[in-house]
């Protein structure tokens, strides 16, 4: 493995200094070579859009797709390691920090990555009643005006109007309990309201008439994490790659999720920590998930891992669902990617198996592989299947049988986010055990759906071993209990679940309420040596200790 | 050449049916064959976008750069001729019709062109006063909503607010005297406004308190024309292409341009009608300019065309400046695409002839070629030149020396759109002769700049002849006397000027005041034969007959 200084290409730490185009130049120097290390000696890296690479990109579960402008674009990369020595990458909008793509073995170690200005804002309210606040917001730091009575912030090279906030306790920096989201001014969604800046940094928002009241739980003192930045930008994103590992590197923000993969083989995250700022005071980090996976396979381990304050869940792990659209004569069928934030993404390929589902009960009617897959934009592929399939019907769900990983999440804590724990949705062996779920909404949950979210698959196997679940399910909005398994079915089959078997075994449940588990449409759940703990933390809500429907066999 | 009757591939007319499919599978299978004409046998087919090509496209002087869908993808094809017989083309947005790239000698004949649902709406003013007024718009139409008092319009699968308007006259559908356009709730520009529904049909604005009032010009009865869509897909994209002739096509809508071409070398445009519909009623037609031609060369030829009610300049011909932001040591240097709709133009290509201007003069101050140009993303270039250039500036502006082409616009009838007349930026034979100009700019606009439009170049000989001006420059915002020559330099040199020469001979000129010519920076003015006549159709503007400056010779 030749090993490289980067600081001899003309990579060098320093304030205001864009190393885009120098590291760009070396990365297309190395490309083509096989066995490199990339060595950062520790500093503070500078890097801006302009010179960067412009990459056509759809990324699963993220706003937009088109051209995205790229900082380390590893396209291509066999055997490479960076070394960061703990080195900080500063990164400028838009930019995706690194782009890991039809890359085989590549290392990534030391580094902690950030952005100068990041793409959300936060304040503290001042006061609150039913139909305004005021709140505080430093100017300096983030930058915002009023026009037309609408608020907008401003980045390096961004300007949007506010859309969107979360509260967080002014003592934990976690949300609070009785709130969720609160959603302002979008044509879809949100109450209408009215902004004015009563003196610079204060910032006053009326509710209009008839608008739903702000709640009692708001409190004055609580933070608000400002949202109104697109979902744009993950600071890590691998696609069609094979292993892949990150280890020791910390995400104070992203515009986007943390860490995303697609269509990805073999995966280690070592103590990747997705973080608030230690100096900054920031009560956010990445502006979405943590660490999702999408459609990949081999292995995903997650080790000793810390994701908090992002505004997502911490660990999302699931396949997709097409719908089928229209069926022709020779029995080739049009499928949908059905999400907006799944449109593009790789479904399926040619030699590939699937299978599908009656969307009503999710369970599997025919399987087949695919002879040819014509993809005919991001929306829409037309499928030639391998077997005659005679009963096709419009509406079915296709799954791709091969990309389906196995998982080991351990040591993990996650806390203080928005929404729910881990979402394990995958037909490997999936083991989680020896984590700790802080989180207002489920600590795992266990869905898939065809009707909403599109996100597959049946759970075969999961054990949820030596876990700590503290005090979560706290805003039932995001979950109706610890564990939660509630794939999205309209009807059941008798002897028949969507889910295979949950064992739980041996995880302690700090609760301030009766709720342990819900379950519906799971084959066997196993449920020993569980731990159950009272917390006074937050008020308790409604709910049995074990919510089951649907639940084949239950062992204790 | 082989003749293909479409219908013979099951693109067949009908409300409801979706031809695109079928007709990306009949594109893809006569792409490699050379010389086919397809025929559609009159009638009215419909295009969708759900199963169209997605393609990554920079169409200068649009909105949005990025993956569009596009119907009629004619990408690599070589002698094709698309017979129309006087067919309609429905489009469903978001469709792009035309995309004409890497072409040699397509001819498209015989068709019209819509959309089921434009990007546009439009209502007529029930009533004004100072600070509101009220609209009617049909909502079967123009499907609205108005949610937290802001005002959104709904297409096939759009939704968007309404940001911009245009008033037009009751009685002859053209742009009001003394007003121009009314812009809403920007955050960078426009009044702040708030929108209720009164009755249904019936909305009222009104304008925050400070607001700049609404003009007296502004009258009941009067038509609006409701912006409310990016101007995103031209009805025409021709793009690296030779020998591409249109005839016969009318252009009803289009969500962009009537007909735009980069790059194209040989273009005939003959009784292109971009025009009102003439059933519907509608009062715009395309959503900007009509036709508009970004470094083209070869000859354009322009004939026999109407273009009426669309939303910008009726045709405009230019180049790209591009301006070097920073020069290398070894003599490279990176120029960037200013202006936000010219981002990813193709500036300049391996071999091609350049000169530098200065920025201030806008007068040449090197010239060469380049050696190598390498393309970082579609902001910025990096350019190694044939030469040593040892005085290279940063902030001079570069111009493409071979796409230049020379221009023949005759016959055409401009009327009743938003803006001036014809752009005629190029420094070939430019004759622009036997035209009608009704509209309220400038009839025609020489300009070129290197500071806020980045479009060029300098003419070096233009012939004006036998044209009749009507009335033209009644908004003086838009053009201060029939014929404008105004580039933008902000400093003149003794016995230099920007423009060549500039020949206006036989015109006829209707006017309403004084005003006739308005000229800087010119070489050459050649005045001569034109007769001048008085029109009473608006109220006289200020101006003297001839405003002169900095015109080295004035020939009579």
């Amino acid at each position: 493995m030749r090993s490289i200084n980067v600081r001899d290409y003309g990579i060098l730490p320093g304030e205001g200094r864009d190393n885009v185009f120098a590291l760009r130049s070396l990365l297309d120097e190395i490309r083509p070579e096989d066995g490199i290390e990339l060595v950062f000696p520790e500093g503070i890296y500078h890097f801006f859009e302009e010179n960067a690479a412009e990459i056509l990109l759809f990324i699963p579960n993220h706003d937009e797709d088109g051209i995205k402008k790229v900082a380390f674009d590893l396209t291509g990369m066999k055997h490479l390691t960076i070394t960061g020595n703990h080195s900080t990458f500063q990164f400028h909008t838009e930019l995706i920090p690194f782009l890991i793509r039809d890359c085989d073995t590549v290392e990534i170690r030391g580094i902690s990555l950030d952005y100068v200005r990041p793409g959300y804002s936060q304040g503290v309210i001042l006061s609150c009643s039913p139909m305004s606040m005021t709140i505080q917001v430093d100017p300096k730091e983030f930058p915002y005006f009023v026009k037309g009575r609408r608020l907008y912030f401003v980045g390096e090279n961004y300007c949007h109007e506010l859309v969107r906030w979360m509260e967080l306790d002014k003592d934990f920096q976690k949300p609070v309990y009785g709130l969720v989201d609160r959603t302002f001014n979008l044509e879809d969604a949100g109450e209408a309201a009215l902004w004015s800046e009563i003196e610079p940094g204060v910032l006053k928002v009326e509710l209009m008439e008839g608008e739903r009241p702000f709640e009692e739980d708001s409190k004055p003192g609580d933070y608000l994490i400002l949202r109104h930045h697109p979902r744009s930008a993950p600071a890590f994103y691998a696609e069609n790659s094979t292993r892949i590992s990150l280890t020791d590197v910390d995400i104070y923000h992203a515009t986007g999720m943390g860490v995303i993969a697609q269509r990805t083989e073999d995966m280690v995250l070592c103590r990747v920590r997705i973080m608030r700022h230690p100096i900054k005071k920031h009560v956010f980090s990445a502006e979405a998930d943590g660490l999702h996976f999408v459609s990949c396979k081999g292995m995903i381990r997650i080790k000793d891992c810390l994701i908090e304050n992002q505004l997502d869940d911490p660990i999302n792990i699931h396949g997709v669902y097409g719908k089928i659209v229209k069926v022709m004569e020779n029995g080739s069928f049009f499928v949908r990617l059905v999400h907006h934030q799944q449109k593009g993404a790789i479904l399926l390929k040619d030699g590939e198996p699937f299978r599908l589902l009656d969307p009503e009960t999710m369970l599997p009617v025919a399987e087949s592989a695919a002879v040819h897959v014509k993809r005919l934009n991001r929306d829409v592929l037309l499928v030639e299947p391998r077997d005659i399939l005679p009963s096709v019907k419009e509406g079915w769900a296709l799954e791709n049988m091969e990309w389906i990983p196995d998982v080991l999440i351990e040591g993990c804590t996650m806390r203080n986010n928005r929404a729910r724990g881990i979402l394990p949705t995958s037909a490997g062996e999936v083991v989680i055990r020896n984590n700790v779920f802080q989180v207002p909404g489920a600590g795992v949950l266990i869905e898939g759906d065809c009707r909403s979210w599109f996100e597959s698959g049946a759970v075969k196997h999961i054990q949820i071993l030596d876990n700590l679940f503290d005090c979560c399910a706290y805003i039932p909005n995001w979950g109706y209990a610890p564990i939660q398994i509630s794939p999205g079915t309209s009807r059941y089959v008798e002897g028949k679940a969507y889910h295979g078997t949950v064992e739980i075994r041996k995880n302690t449940f700090r609760c301030m309420d009766k709720r342990l588990l819900f379950a519906k449409n799971v084959e066997t759940i196993l449920w020993k040596d569980n731990i159950i703990e009272h917390a006074d933390t937050y008020p308790p809500n409604d709910g049995e200790a074990f919510t089951l429907e649907h639940v084949l066999n239950v062992k204790r």
